[in-house]
């Protein structure tokens, strides 16, 4: 079997782990041509010959697709027709988060709505990513490897802004330094034109930066936000009744009554109906929730098995909850996660690797968990998210985008 | 304000909590009468006489409720009707775990189903916790902080076989003795008919103790398990593709094309309706879903916003879930979280204080924070959960319950 | 055997803890007087008759004593001769951080030099503690538990202004105010005489802050340092190369030849035969250690296994250095260690119950593991260092002490 | 600039470095010849042309150095002669800890004794590495990049029996089967005559897995440990009390009067001399330390600014402890570290990269840490450390090697 590659094969490391992928799969190389780039801006191109077992090879190929190199002697994809709503046909090919094409009628077609996991589905000479439970019966699906490239990440390290900070997880680092850069690349993002979306966890609040959050998205900073009840229900507490989970905002004290204030605020936000409700009402008057609903940023949030109320915006059917999240992520170009280890990895299946994901969380283990994509586009940012925000908040607040 | 209380005051340390009730609260006490138990099987009773400020005895006699005391002069519990579904009268009283009498009619009730957060319903004479939204229109809900009495833990620590063990969150420990009593009590809650219901995470298959746990479930020494849908995906990943997460479980290193290996599981059980249509049909032959379906061993996968698939038997409605998750949880004398933060505090949201609960997990921070309720019926243990659970099954496996 | 104690025995809960010590260690009590304090200011009063087997009342009163209950029928202290340097006579009582009197010629005498894990050596009337290994050859230690009274620590804790910090280790907390709570007890202290010394790692110099705390110092707030070597390897490395383990201080970037430069900042050090030679001949004009020199700050740098170079200004000799630690902590009113858990809990083993502890770590298990003391007098902090710091500075800096 | 490198550059990823810090390094890159290795085993061989400004030219050559790229146009490396005892000439190189070698007399020489941060001696042909502190007035110490090459790192992952174990540090990972593969690659050391050295903290005591270690030592697996003081403290203290810190070994609650256990365990042996003599008067007869002087197995315990007592075997001057630490390790084949980060990062900095190193915490960013030396040669094990040595006994104790 002949494949073969163009790109930084040898900068981005790709060739080696083609390599790896091919001994470690028990096959054998020959390098047939080989031209590497001379300069610094120029591509390698590689071809190799592949010799395995039949069934090891099937795996290799499908292995080096992942790394962008294709077979020379090419083939449609072949498609098999789902007979069952949301059962994928046997041997379907799965996604990963990279952008992916797929040959139709001997032409490579991009496939939209890249994200992982999914079910490329070809309708005519179109193909996107279809999620294993929204297949219908009678779509035609890719199986097997034959005619499915997949675009490496080969984004050259060097030239993020943000290389230092990704080239290990630590909390030994310049956090300020890197609150600066975070905000330089957020507003260059939305001088783009891009949206950028907020992935918060009830930490936002406990910090006592719910204020600080809610200036940056009355200015305009945020397209989104995806959370969960809690989220919403402590920052209600602390706009109305001045508490965090019953701890004082202002004294940092635990108050006498504390552990029922988070009931009080859910049962406030179902009195009015929901949160937009209760702004409307003049119940909720500062806040997170309530600078979202001024300002009419969309958001989300999604249930839990362990959410108390919930508010009645609490969405509480998650395969609508995943629809939500995902319409809202659409297009991100920067998302940032504060804090939530669990809505941060559903956001991470949803979005492509293409999508520049920065991870803040006070645990190291939770950063880098998040930010595990297999992605030049991701960095994993140790600290207090706290004192992190209200840094943030001294860059952004100065001036809106 | 006279308040009164009885049992064992000083060895629980109630008295000392409660005059820092009382000091930090803005109030003065006045001790009237103390009779300390003169033996270590006698109560003491005490009678204090409290001063503060309107608002703020309020508060005061709230909190000292939930250390037992109960005004001298005692009145009914106040209520107040529902009017509208799902939304509770003003100044509603919430629930903690602990077991809470009411007084209706001058006598005091026992409050069923005690759960926390929850509001107290009075129907007739009879009183139970009810859910914010299950909450409906008419009835009669309590309201302040009268007639409302809390019957605190006083389970003398040092009688607990696990005294030791919860004396602290540590690793350093003897794990094999915690292992060995751990199946101890376990032996004798099943002995005196006690329900046991595990609470796991993807963890129990990852460590290769699927076949562990599922022996311990076709023993019978399970009444239920709580999950989410990734402990299911990987147990069937696991039994069909001998993979988790697509690293094999024989070998443990990561299989070329195991990134797809999850979505092969889904779509298997997808296409077998259900997880007991994949037992049923042949296709599911080993793990911890096979032999609850065998040994008719009810379960719930409570879905999350992270979820892939889902299973057909993952409940992504979470109203439905919460619901099905007490349901399984009533009656429990035993929970066992294995890994799982947050199936761990939805489990821990629902049963009251009295339930004993253990906490297996490798970070210290988990498993103290599932076992931080206030309670000594909970035990923190911090270690590797796949050896602790092979150590557990070597006790539990050697006869049946 | 009798036994008695006076104070606040219920609110801090020491007759509660007292009750518990003597069941658990398997004896019997019965409560023979019993005045309560009636008003929040009143000490209460309690005398015990303790019935055990005389081994097991023998490990009951020592532990009785710990909280501060004393024999009523009340006996000098049994003193043994030191017949070996460093080695204690048998029976030797071990001492706690707690204030500690002992009984000689019929009266009580306070123990000088309070520290844990020391023998008492009475000369005279006069007691102190003393390290085992300093013990002389003729000395006369106390053995056995007769006529040791230890003073609990009964510091109310409402009264700290520490007090919302302390109730648990937790990073979901406004880190701000802490900021700006420390700095208010920092400045008190001073403004009382009192002194200051800061124990930190490298922390301090990684994440960029070396100048805020070289402010610090130069501005008067600091008494003694305490750190190893490493914290003046990086510090002098950032002032003279720019870097802190290669890493750049100004961009974030490690360095290419970076790895060496710590080797040249040791060696630098080395040629000018000490930091203050470096500081004369002007290679050293910036950073932590700088400041320390130029203000005549004294600090003491102790070696570990790990050490590069050393820096001749680094005390490889351990007894020497532990010396020069205790010497340095002597009358210390505030002790805030910053990132380090190894001279963190050297410092800790060497200062009494009575001193106040701070310790600032992003992982909650040093912070807590640090000022786990069984004393009011600690305040760990669970935050990113450098943000912490660079607060610090804020509210330090603006003026001086 | 021309350089030029063999090997195997691609399947191990280095060219790819290379290139990246050419570009890093501010210098542009031509590849003039480029021949691949055509199949799996044949080494690979490039040669470049480097060009950018001389300071910055340097920094990269230094650099590619470390990757095994040298400059074809060789020249000898150059010396400086030390002019004062422990200080380094200026602009020396400082080592890594990869096998190096230097050009003298326009022959390619081996260094000796290689470990990372130290200076390269020369004396007539020979050349060794020498630490900064034991540098000698009148030696030939190597300065500036040119004649030093650097062997990477090069061993194929997937050669390894650990490959699959070192992918990522992971708590979620079949223990059972490393502590199996973890015991054949001991044996295996052992059948071929290498030495394995433990590092221990007090862990393996505090687990109740004193009798384990004790045994594998008696067995003959073990050719040195090296620890603290806080190892063998706790140990006699087990050995000889059944407590270790206080808490009872039998019933793992902490004994009534245990805090003076460690302090009375200390006196013992300083009553008898030394460890040795404790063991001869039959005063210490089982555990760690027993087994090692009974086995003969040599040891040395580091001092450490937070120690008690010393033991009298306790090395408190830390230039002694390191001199003796490296004495121990020297040609040790395999080294593993049981729970402690200080004697653990000590023990790093002594050996070469080619030594297998293998890190056993249940800590993730410990074990991470320990392992993160840029070799292949490490393997983390995250677990519980206790219950791994427990299943690595039942491995080797079957029989001796």
């Amino acid at each position: 079997m002949l494949v073969e590659a163009t790109g930084h094969l040898i900068d981005a490391g790709l060739l080696g782990k083609a390599l790896d992928v091919v001994t470690a799969g028990g096959g054998r190389y020959r390098v047939l041509d080989f031209e590497i780039g001379h300069t610094t801006d120029e591509p390698s191109r590689v071809r190799l010959e592949i010799s395995a077992g039949a069934s090891r090879l099937h795996e290799i190929i499908i292995n080096l697709g992942t790394l962008g190199f294709s077979e020379l002697e090419q083939r449609d994809a072949d498609l098999s027709r789902v007979r069952r709503n949301g059962v994928a046909p046997e041997g379907f090919y799965s996604t990963t988060n990279l952008e992916t094409k797929v040959r139709v009628d001997g032409r490579w077609r991009p496939v939209r709505a890249q994200r992982m996991d999914a079910i490329i589905v070809v309708e005519g000479t179109r193909a996107r990513c279809v999620k294993l439970r929204d297949l219908e019966r009678g779509q035609q699906a890719v199986v097997g490897y034959h005619g499915v490239a997949v675009t490496p990440d080969t984004k050259r390290r060097e030239a993020s802004d943000f290389a230092f900070m990704s080239s290990d997880i630590s909390s030994e680092r310049r956090v300020e330094a890197q609150a600066e850069h975070l905000a330089g690349l957020w507003r260059r993002t939305k001088h783009d034109g891009g949206r950028v979306v907020l992935v918060g966890g009830p930490v936002l609040v406990h910090t006592g930066q719910a204020d600080t959050v809610a200036k940056i998205i009355k200015q305009g900073w945020v397209d989104a936000l995806l959370a969960g009840n809690a989220l919403a229900v402590h920052d209600v507490e602390a706009a109305v009744l001045g508490t965090s989970l019953g701890v004082s905002q202002r004294t940092g004290q635990p108050e006498l009554h504390g552990h029922m204030n988070h009931m009080r605020a859910i049962n406030l936000v179902r009195g009015a109906g929901s949160l937009k409700g209760a702004v409307k009402q003049g119940l909720l008057t500062r806040g997170i929730m309530h600078a979202l609903v001024q300002a009419r940023v969309p958001f989300c949030l999604a249930g839990s098995i362990r959410d108390d109320g919930p508010l009645p915006d609490t969405e509480m059917d998650l395969i609508a909850a995943q629809e939500r999240y995902a319409a809202l992520l659409k297009g991100a170009a920067l998302v940032i996660v504060f804090g939530t280890m669990l809505h941060g990895i559903g956001t991470g299946n949803m979005i492509p690797a293409a999508t520049q994901l920065v991870c803040v969380d006070i645990n190291p283990a939770v950063a880098s968990k998040l930010c595990d994509r297999g992605s030049s586009h991701t960095l994993p940012i140790v600290t207090d998210a706290g004192l992190f925000v209200a840094n943030l908040g001294r860059h952004l607040n100065r001036r809106a985008p």
